[in-house]
């Protein structure tokens, strides 16, 4: 038990390490000191800071209120707005900071561990399948225009998602977020 | 002379090697090497490696052809197809890596970089700007939707084109570049 509990508070500390500082700068001896943990203790629990990495794009997107996306209670279009409107406040309230951790390793690491690219390939492909399934219900509803693909619909919305919060990070300002809002989610709309 | 081209051949290979496997994964000794002068040399002609990156980032906008939509001999839509037609081409040809060095370093240092992140940002700046013109010339010469605001157009493609590139590298597909043609681009078509 103590042992996995270990576990888990490097696991945490690596989480946000890498948000904050990124992947090549993150040291497995700033992970372990940051967990209050020896740093030979580190490869009793993980192979590697790679493999560490996968588990903690795991913890990151139990994170993205996933499940909220699938909360048939609410309005499919609102459920994709308070999705959204998530993700951008809490980048707001981290001074427009860290970004999203797929996103980072996206654009960090994916050409170097095939490890870490699987790993944010399946999280997107999660985060694509919800958004998808939300979108169709959508369109179900007549909310958004009838002609509507939910899966290229939603894959489009990821991508411009993740180029956003560069933008929003570049310029410390929410103007990205209001035109991700007016023309990416727009375009969803009836004419 | 020689002190210039010393100078010049640092910047080329700092390009190529923070391009390929990023800003913190780079040391100032991989950059020399890469360069064949020594690293002592490094202080004689920059101040620090970020002070490098921010001439790296001027030289890599110059790759942009920033020019090629500026040419009035061609019609703008076209010139926004070719544009990101260009950019998807390049990427393809190195294997969906690399993506694009100002969002690469959006993601990735940004946060800990004032230099860097206005360096980064007068980048974004400049390319929204030669986006914008031509978008404007585009609703005004009847190619796209006449209710088109120019700025903040250029602003979604370039965000959009940015979350596109991790996409790309991510799937190692085109699938992202076929979605942000049919969707990003096809946004500003009349219905």
């Amino acid at each position: 038990m103590v042992r996995e509990s270990k576990r888990e508070e490097i696991v945490a500390a690596a989480l946000d390490r890498f948000h904050a500082d990124g992947y090549n700068a993150t040291g497995v001896k700033d992970i372990t000191d940051a967990a209050g943990v020896p740093k030979g203790s580190f490869y009793n629990h993980f192979e590697s800071k790679e493999s560490l990495a996968t588990l903690v794009l795991e913890r990151y997107g139990e994170t993205r209120r996933l499940d909220e996306l699938a909360d048939t209670s609410v309005d499919p279009l609102d459920r994709l707005r308070n999705h959204f409107t998530f993700a951008r406040r809490e980048n707001e309230s981290r001074d427009f900071t860290r970004g999203c951790m797929f996103g980072n390793f996206g654009a960090e690491i994916v050409d170097h561990s095939d490890e870490i690219r699987e790993s944010v390939r399946q999280s997107f492909d999660a985060w694509a399948q919800a958004l998808a399934s939300t979108i169709a219900e959508a369109r179900d509803a007549g909310t958004v225009r009838a002609d509507i693909d939910p899966d290229k619909t939603a894959r489009f919305l990821l991508s411009a998602w993740e180029g956003t919060l560069i933008t929003a990070r570049v310029y410390r300002s929410t103007d990205a977020f209001d035109t991700f809002f007016d023309i990416a989610l727009g375009s969803l709309l009836k004419p």
